[in-house]
C-alpha cells in the first residue's frame, strides 16, 4: 500500500507511477469497487483551449457519486446538492500523474451538520481507500 | 431584486415563484450573462431512481464555470480542481421551486490559500447576481 498521499483541508492528492489514461481508467474501477458510479467529467484542458485559447497540461475532473451515501446526505441536509458530488481528479504536471480525491468529511464539517458525520466518514474511507490503491 | 436571499455557511439558497423548468432555463440564460458556462449536469431525481430505486421530488445539480476564473483559481491553487465546478441548484420542495448557488468566497477559506480571495470574491459577486435576479 502506497504511503505518499498528501493531506489538504480539503483531500488528499498522491502521484502515480502510471500514465495519465491508464490511471484515469484505473480510478474508475477502484470507484466502481466502493459503489461510486462517475457522472460527470469535465476534461479542463480542453475546456480551457475551447472558451478561452490556453493550453495547459492534461487535468480531468471526475465527479463521483455512490447513491445511497448521496441519498442520505441529502435526507439529512437537503442544500447538500451544493457540495455533491465527490470529485477526484486526475492531472499530468511535470511528465507526472498527479491524483486527488476531496475530503468528504471536511466538505461536510463546513456545513456545520453533525449528523452527517456517519455518512461523511465512510465515504471518506471508500474515497481514501480508492487513492491508496491507485 | 428579491431579499429572500437566506445564506448558509457553504451557499445562498433561495424560493423562486417560477416553476423547476422555466427556472432552470432562466438560470441557465443568467449564468451565461456572468460567465458562466453550465459544464455539467445531474438529474438527482433520475439518478437515485435508476441507479437505487428511490423516488425523490426533482433536484437537479448544475455546474457552473467561469473558465476565465476557474484559469486563475488553477494556476494559484492546482488542486483547486477538488472544489470546481461552482454548483447551482434547482429542487421542488413542497410544491415551491428552491434554488442555491455554493458560496466561492467559502470554499477558498477552505483551501487556507489567501492568494484565491479576489478570485473567491469574483465568483461569488458573480453568482450572488444570478440568484438575485432569478
Amino acid at each position: 500500500m502506497s504511503t505518499n498521499i498528501e493531506t489538504h483541508q480539503y483531500g488528499l492528492t498522491r502521484t502515480v507511477e502510471s500514465g495519465y489514461d491508464e490511471t484515469i481508467a484505473r480510478l474508475r474501477e477502484l470507484l466502481k469497487e466502493e459503489g461510486f458510479g462517475v457522472l460527470t467529467e469535465i476534461d479542463v484542458k480542453r475546456t480551457l483551449k475551447e472558451k478561452i485559447d490556453k493550453d495547459v497540461e492534461p487535468y480531468v475532473i471526475l465527479g463521483a457519486c455512490n447513491p445511497r451515501l448521496a441519498s442520505r446526505s441529502l435526507e439529512l441536509e437537503p442544500d447538500i446538492g451544493l457540495l455533491l458530488p465527490c470529485n477526484v481528479i486526475v492531472s499530468t504536471r511535470g511528465g507526472k500523474t498527479h491524483v486527488g480525491a476531496v475530503n468528504p468529511q471536511s466538505m461536510v464539517d463546513f456545513t456545520a451538520n453533525p449528523a452527517l458525520a456517519g455518512v461523511a466518514h465512510e465515504a471518506d474511507e471508500r474515497l481514501r481507500r480508492v487513492i491508496e490503491r491507485l
